[in-house]
């Protein structure tokens, strides 16, 4: 199948130009000026701006937690994120203790294959580095998995000592692969947990108290350290604080390889939102929490300075009438984490773009070429160049909605409640293409289950 | 005329792909693989990257200093540029004291139609803002100059007291231009030389050291103080150390519109070369003057962690014969400056990547992209993209060259030394092309005096 | 005569202990438990602090301004700084342009002698340093004046340039004094007044405004770099924003010779009071203005960690009714200064004592024992030491006041407001000794016009 | 027995005069000009200093340490304090696993009873937290011990994890105690020292190379993070390196209640002792150990900024003939620790007055004053003031001797080497005073066995 795409503007990390694209099968063939190709299919993309598709580097589909599941899964999921823009996600596959991790790649591949709706490639969260385990890195290198995340948080289920964390951070860096971290101090927010809760507190909001902005800065100082000994590069996953940013600033200003992600939430939602009446609080329990509100420009800073350079959602959806009520008499059970994979390209858009914190190109950057460079998947994904894959997004700029679990433009994720409900927001992606095929058309999804296919991704330092 | 470029590795600020380029007339039209269209012109450029022309905002030619006039016309110094893989500067008109800034572009004016061999735009030096001169902004802008040049140094010529920085910065600001500052403390140096030449201290090293690093610091966190009062950004030229680098980092990181520019002789020649035998030093007496080695890897890692963002020459080249021989009994009469336009594309490919401190995209950002940009050429200059001009360089990343005044592969400046003589430099400029026409073949000149054209460019606020 | 201080707990800047305090003449003789000596008269001071007698090194008194005069001479200022327990200070002699500083100095002690109540000594004001008139430093330090004052702000009065900044430092540095600096970039402030007045912005409250913190941060970094170069230690007097503080936090600690005083006016006053009713705005006139509340604490963090050294007034009263009103039409025409020399004991008591943010021995410190050191006074004043002079202050911790203009115990100046009306302090001086003579007894001033001495001070690199 | 001191310079860490000191028993009584007072003995002590007697917080006398014990007990050991001026000396006693603190304190108070020349106080170290452990604190608050010792560092012996710093943080917090934290994370340095002595690294110089300054750096760090949340004041013992000053540093000026020691082994040594031939460099196996040269003039201007408070020796003595042997074939085996308890005075003047790095009074500030006020021993010990225990060294300034084994007046410790062999100090504590009687006089001791008291300290937060 050929696509012509005529006369959107298009736009990448650094460029910004008006052209027609001319799509061959799965890949962008050729740019130009007024291409009079005949094709298949021609797109009108006049007044739009062609993006390359999202990807977003931080997703948990059908993920179990706390004896539930997560409610989205790969078919579910990956097609909410087509909806908005998205057309590749890195989910994270998980290590059961005492089992290797390639058995966790196996369980996660089963769980993609056959009905993810766009690409898709998995990290690997380790967490049993016993015997010879640790070697197992070069399969899963071998295997298209080359990130690997590391938890300082949730003791006795995820949680790292410092002695598995450098040991595991050596491998990776002698293999060129690169490590993500989840950083909050869990072993001291536990005995703050435990002390809160010894004193009946117990509602959600309490979820948010026990898990103070110090300890998240306190470990990605700790990993930082530890990653530069150990000479791996680092990528602090979901950065929800000013004081945990400061430490990713001073870490890269001593020249540490060290990398810095965000979600909207940070951005967009904060404490009051644990305030609310009743059990409300619960559908923003999610690790690390909401801070307050002054957080969230500090985070902007760093998007703009450039200390970040990813924005991800964590997407990790849990129904509120369900699973987070699992939760109701103590804040510990309830399920962490909240929806977000569907609203994060129009979130960004119009707080980025449209309020005028970034520009275009920086938008592009960090909600697509930023990830695909640094997790391998450059320049396949993450940017619109002849011979990369046509993931494209053709972006109505001036369309304006109001993001609700009820509008069906906005929400298509397999969750009772949307995190940003009632956000008003400008930019809405029209018509998204993976691989060259269309799979969004006017806020539709019109593609495939099963379509998206698993991408093997290269080492940090082949990028 | 219409020319394929076949199979060259193209690379931009992001992008790194193989395709093939297709220009017709003075642009390019389509970037496509295996483009069959008939043109005038195939060029192959397999094992060669296909770059954005270079772009030096910083030159000096045929400019007027202390009685003589730096020895590059627009004739000699942009086809020297031309060689090194250079295909737009931004010069630096002067406004004469007591007359008006438009005077001085019809100098300029003058001395580039008919003579420049690439495109080339202007900057103005502002030296005078009495009367209603500062409302000549106004003029300059519809002119297409649309970044003004001040100066801290050089009292009594071209200084500016605070006042008239604050008042010219307000202008430029509430117009959307940027300001440019040479920042070093004249006043204070100025008394330093007095006292040094009152003790006898006349060879060339001491033009360095009575220029201290501390008061280029000082002269960086003035102006961004008061620029940011009067709501201006802020560029600031030939960053030589880390005291005022440092200054820059710091303003950034409070959220203030600075941005910095280093050049190849500070990355690469040091204060040793002062104390060369004889008059040798004479060659490097430039303001700022080199400094001392270690603040080259300083300089560096602002280049890689964004805190500089372009590289310019400062070209601004007198004979050590019959010039630089001015100051032979006291340094204060040796004309300021040292040649360098010709070699910085190879200087920073080399010591950039193939040493392995920048990658490809970023080399092509610190050159060309990041100029274009900040200074309003984009995207007509500054990258490889669908209607852009063909200004292009076809690279050989292999072909090592000695820079030397007798190698005419690296030397047709009009200059009788080369400052790095003896600079063992891997990867040439092949091929280069100005808007579509091929004005460098094979290290060999065959473009046309006169054939450059005067960029207007946009406001900084623009881009 | 002699007197025996019974029972005191005393305070130094380090110790605190319960003794008797046996006074010689004007010295102190013994310190001991239980001393048993004749004497002419013995103090209880059971139950009350024993102080060494505050030191203000920042007043102007009897002082000309903008065509009149502060309102206090030096019989009523010395004396309301008796009052308060200030039993030193350091005015400033003013070199007048086109004149020697050894006139200035003959002038300033022409108004102190006959008239100081307690000791006093001279900082010279250096305006003028044409010539050989440098040289007299030599002269000031035999004449025991070793600090001078340069200022960057009131162009055309006051007001250095660079390069008189950077001669009179070296002289300065070469001799072993001290430099002080009244550190805001006047050039620029004078551009923003002189547009604000042109607008019609006349009010009080534009006097702040059109000196923006930025301003002061910028002439504390020029100052410390060029004092830094020119080999002298610099004070910066009556720091007002965290912004100035910031920039003298850095010098420290990049190793340079910076200190730095405050003023009560900074930490307890704030820009609200220019926002009060009709011309009331006026009384808080004085340079640098108050701030946003929020420096307040800022400044106290300086003087806890020790970046700043020293409260003083800079005491200058100017008449509400008939003073102030000279600027009734436009702010540029309000004599600048504020009166304070009396409360400043107090205040600083009760907001740093009382209040619990800074220790009784730092007390002693800030108000007294810095000061001392850094203007060669120490030992002879700044502690309570045995063959120190015996200026004394008993403090009554406990005991509670308004100030107003109206209590005779808190407002014994010479001006009509005060500005620290209705501020309700802990802690009083209750007896006031100078050279081991009672001055107050029981909050009534019971001195001797003209008993005051002139101190000639030692170098700073002597102490 | 009564005493007069005539004429001695006394310097306190304000202080500077000459007096005579009269001292009733073991307290001082009285200081004052020409005392005219009858006692048993008279001292003259013109051209000499009087400092207060030296305070030593960090002494491991008799101690065990991997099967054998630290070579001075707690009468050889003390009777060296004293000769070389250290009249206070604070130890560590050491709660055993499983057991109770206050069996250690008891175990401790049975090597010091009887024999200890000088007066002594001790910190507890916690390493067992289990149960009601943590309610101990009271009772050793009652006991007199208010400072309590955490380990990052020695994991398996000594060793903390997160939890327990923050529980017993919390409770130390809780009381008004300060925590005092061995600051090196020992769980990665685990994991290199495993990995070198796998690779047949096992010369003492490894012991160095194994342990990083980030890793000093990184504990520093993470417990002030836990300290500042658990509300507790926290005490860096020997800082060793930039890089955690650098942590103190930015801790402090954040606000955080954070104070650092260092000790004269890292102003005076470095790495290079590790790189002599054969087996020496085991002398200077210590934790954390000598770094590379650099660093010591941080630490000096960590001193002289205030960032750093008290100067103490961790003097912990291992015989090199059979003590450190037992690590002759594998570094990890070697006793960790130095002599140095009774050269630290001398070292101190001699390298920070008399090279003029700090002044006499911020010399006796950081040897004697900080420790008595952050220990709670101030104003008993600490000062040279009225009612304040006579401990008092009377140092003569010019005396200059070279630090030698083998010299009686610099070597009574009981160890076969000394860390300063061959330097030459000028200062020397000639006579010395515990709590009244002379103990030292002319370099020989003449004190007695057991006369040193236990010293019960107040709380921090009494201070």
């Amino acid at each position: 199948m050929s696509i012509l795409i005529k006369n959107g503007r298009i736009i990448t990390a650094v460029d910004d130009f008006t052209a027609d694209i001319y799509i061959d099968g799965e890949k962008i063939s050729a740019i130009g000026k007024d291409l009079e190709i005949p094709v298949d299919k021609v797109i009108d993309a006049s007044g739009r701006y062609v993006f390359p598709g999202g990807i977003d580097p931080h997703t948990h589909l059908d993920m179990p937690f706390g004896g539930t599941m997560s409610s989205d899964d790969f078919e579910t999921g990956t097609r909410a994120a087509a909806h908005g823009g998205t057309t590749t996600i890195i989910d994270f596959a998980i290590q059961s203790m005492g089992h290797s991790t390639l058995e966790g790649l196996d369980t996660w591949h089963a769980k993609a294959e056959g009905k993810a709706c766009i690409d898709y490639g998995f990290h690997m969260i380790v967490t049993d580095t016993a015997g010879d385990r640790i070697t197992e890195i070069n399969r899963l290198i071998q295997e298209g998995v080359t990130s690997y995340k590391l938890f300082t948080a949730y003791p006795g289920v995820l949680y790292m000592d410092d002695a598995m964390l450098f040991r595991t951070m050596q491998e990776v860096g002698r293999k060129g692969g690169l490590v993500c971290v989840h950083a909050e101090n869990g072993i001291v927010i536990d005995e703050i947990v435990r002390k809160a809760v010894s004193e009946g507190k117990t509602a959600p909001k309490w979820h948010a108290l026990t898990r103070p902005t110090r300890m998240e800065a306190e470990a990605v100082h700790r990993t930082a350290s530890i990653a530069d000994l150990a000479g791996a590069p680092l990528y602090i996953v979901h950065v929800s604080s000013y004081d945990a940013l400061e430490q990713i600033t001073l870490a890269r200003s001593s020249g540490m390889t060290v990398f810095g992600e965000t979600c909207p939430q940070y951005l967009h939602l904060d404490h009051s939102y644990y305030e609310q009446e009743g059990f409300e609080g619960a559908k923003y329990v999610m690790s690390p929490p909401l801070r307050e509100k002054w957080n969230q420009e500090e985070l902007w800073d760093g998007l703009i300075s450039g200390d970040l350079q990813v924005v991800s959602t964590d997407h990790c959806p849990f129904r509120f009438k369900d699973q987070k009520i699992l939760g109701k008499e103590v804040f510990t059970k309830i399920p962490n984490g909240a929806p977000g994979i569907e609203n994060r390209m129009s979130l960004m858009f119009n707080s980025g773009v449209v309020e005028g914190r970034i520009s275009l190109n920086r938008f592009v950057e960090i909600t697509s070429t930023a990830a695909a460079k640094l997790f391998g998947l450059f320049p396949r994904k993450g940017t619109v160049a002849v011979d990369s894959d046509a993931d494209l997004v053709i972006f109505d700029p001036e369309r304006t909605e109001t993001i609700s679990v009820n509008n069906p433009c906005t929400h298509n994720m397999n969750v009772d409640y949307n995190a940003y409900e009632g956000f008003k927001v400008t930019g809405i992606a029209e018509t998204v293409l993976s691989r060259g095929k269309i799979i969004v058309e006017n806020c539709n999804f019109c593609g495939t289950r099963g379509s998206g296919k698993f991408l093997k991704r290269s080492l940090f330092t082949e990028a």
